[in-house]
């Protein structure tokens, strides 16, 4: 704990040396921990319920009170004016399958340690000038690798999605998030608390900051994005004897619409880049002796530019219905989840740099690719983004990695942002 | 019943309209019918079992003994000429998924109408120069949907593949072949019986007879063969944020695969044609944001020439190492099944195209794409293969369908074939 006065540039505690964030966040990891050296924590699987209990316990035991929602997201209360609105600090404990330790468990509990340390700087020095409560967020299916879409809590607590529409979203083998929620514990009834502005720090999921030998991103606003699911229809045939031109093969039509959407990408990396995924395909009835009647796929597609998001949509869209004349299939693209480029206020950008600033880490203004609850947040109060280093930018992969000194440096950071959010100062645009 | 005599050329009964044949069929296709008219019977399924219960009954009534062997190989028996070996005559009862009702079990039913017919025959009129008994077999798992290989009943009665593999074979679900015959009862411990010759008939699965408007195929031989699972091992990574230049993405590289062998067919039609197809694919992790570490496929290519076969292969695993440097991912290619061409024996097909002519139908010397389990006991015993016509040479597909006439038709000669078998007429070279 500091003892040592808030100096003119900090508004919150000072940093202090204390490694146990360190120390926390291995024992966090150990929950889904995998062999390779990652975490497997499913939204709303036994490995997330108990994690879950591991941030409740540590959020008791440090007086603050928890709370659930009707979608699971768990929310660490510490009141520091009484019925003032709330600083939330969050992100998510879920993981994708075989996935990176730092990749939203980071931000969790940074958010809890930056939240106990004002919370033991107020105790020591008084709430003078202070004037929101803090709370500490987990925000339940971020990934949306086991129920779709992804960041489901924060769009539901956000009024984008309703609760009964995420408690009916089944998982592959047809298990509710309601029934998940049920038999973790994790189902709530509290109601989101009412807040005044939001932060969040990630790592960065790419290797800008390495590169530039960078230790903070500002970030200034996410890239859009537009999701489809795309299905292609053709005919059962026998793999064997039915003559190539005679065949309604599926899985071809599919295979020529991955690729489309490769090159494309290939063909689109200078500014503003387009990056096109295919990453989920099933097939049916997938056998080895039977031409594929159905493929179902997803389309990701993001860029820095909508308008470049919404042409690349545009080019796959008739590329398809190209491929569906050739092949003799139907190919339909469905969209899922979208959105566009969107700023985070300016206000917010230079209150984290002003604070990084004060506490001398090196900063730069970037962009988020991937979505992440804050993008949620920012459409309902003023939200700052943060991003620590990832080492060569490894995400979704056991081998993730941030190195601990950079782990400190975004906890300060957070702390430093967050006291700024608590004491009034402004996010807003 | 038919009391006339047998023609001068004719040694079996002769036909006598007999429409049982197709009360008999409908009464079958009822066992795991599907909504779309087809039906899915997979191997080792309480449907795969409801049928052969049937089948046994049916039997069982006519006199003969049925019997299993260990891989569930179902023989209904009927002696003529105590302790003579026997001639095999059968098909499968297993299915696709959404399969077609004619695809195997046409063959398994007109077998048993031809032995039935040649033992009434022979009841009324006396088993003089009758040479040879008679076994009615249904093949356990010809179709390789749930369990892989394909015409695994027949690789193991012809000692091609050990009953101990067979049995410790998966599906998708983790159950055993073993576990599923002892399941639905037909886990047996008989013998497969002492063969003499075998008779096969099937839906041709191609178009060539009712494009020729011709009644029957004679198949000539088998289309070579080389069946291939292929791994392609890349890196987990995230959609949004990896920058296209560093992903290792296996199914962009799998998809480029695919498209690859389906050009190699299209631009291979002419004698001798090529088919190719990958038509089972899984990803992993196989979610909406994480770019696959791997795909598992298979390639499946064919051909009424070897060396084109061989060539294709060569000319498509050239590829897979220019796609696995260029997309940075691991492709291998392992052999799962492989078989030549195949020739039928010329006695044979003489013997059929003689009997086809004393019973005026139409006929014509062909080769069969497709595998089936004649092409396991061509390789033990001088054996015989028919083909009817297939509408629009559908199938794998509920829409699959044969005219009643040709069905009819086709009994009528595998029973005149059987008959000259069972009076040693030699179909081997």
């Amino acid at each position: 704990m500091s003892d040592s006065p808030a100096s003119a540039t900090l508004r919150g505690p000072s940093p202090d040396g204390d490694k146990s964030f360190l120390a926390d966040f291995d024992a966090m990891s150990a929950f889904g921990a995998t062999a390779g050296g990652g975490i497997e924590r499913h939204a709303g699987s036994p490995e997330d319920a108990a994690v879950r209990d591991w941030l409740t316990s540590w959020l008791v035991e440090r007086g603050f009170r928890v709370e659930l929602d009707a979608v699971g997201n768990l929310y660490g209360l510490y009141e520091l004016v009484p019925g003032a609105p709330y600083i939330g600090i969050g992100s998510h404990l879920d993981s994708q399958p075989l996935g990176g330790r730092y990749d939203g468990a980071y931000g969790v509990l940074a958010a809890a340690h930056a939240a106990d340390r004002i919370r033991r700087h107020v105790d020591a020095n008084g709430a003078d000038g202070v004037e929101f409560n803090l709370a500490v967020i987990d925000w339940f299916n971020e990934e949306g690798a086991r129920f779709g879409p992804s960041m489901m809590g924060s769009a539901v607590a956000t009024g984008k999605l309703a609760s009964e529409a995420a408690h009916a979203t089944r998982d592959t083998e047809g298990r509710t998030v309601r029934e998940a929620l049920e038999e973790t514990g994790y189902l709530g009834d509290s109601d989101a608390p009412r807040f005044a502005a939001y932060a969040e720090i990630h790592v960065e999921q790419g290797r800008r900051l390495e590169d530039m030998g960078i230790t903070i991103g500002l970030v200034e606003s996410t890239w859009a994005a537009d999701k489809r699911e795309v299905v292609i229809t053709g005919a059962q045939s026998h793999t064997g004897s039915t003559i190539i031109a005679d065949r309604r093969d599926a899985l071809a039509a599919a295979a020529r619409l991955i690729v489309a959407a490769r090159v494309y990408a290939e063909t689109h990396q200078s500014e503003p880049a387009v990056h096109v995924s295919v990453s989920e395909l099933y097939v049916l009835p997938n056998s080895p002796v039977v031409v594929p009647r159905e493929v179902r796929m997803n389309l990701d597609v993001r860029s820095s530019s909508a308008s470049a998001v919404a042409e690349a949509i545009k080019s796959l869209t008739e590329e398809a219905a190209r491929i569906a004349t050739a092949d003799r299939v139907d190919i339909a693209l469905r969209r899922t989840h979208a959105w566009g480029r969107q700023p985070y206020p300016e206000a917010g950008v230079e209150l984290a740099r002003d604070a990084a600033s004060a506490l001398g880490l090196t900063h730069v203004q970037m962009q988020t690719i991937a979505g992440h609850d804050s993008t949620n947040m920012n459409d309902i109060v003023p939200t700052v983004m943060l991003f620590v280093p990832s080492v060569e930018g490894i995400a979704h992969n056991e081998s993730e990695y941030t190195h601990p000194q950079d782990c400190l440096d975004g906890v300060d950071l957070l702390t430093e942002v967050v006291a700024r959010l608590a004491h009034g100062e402004s996010a807003s645009r």
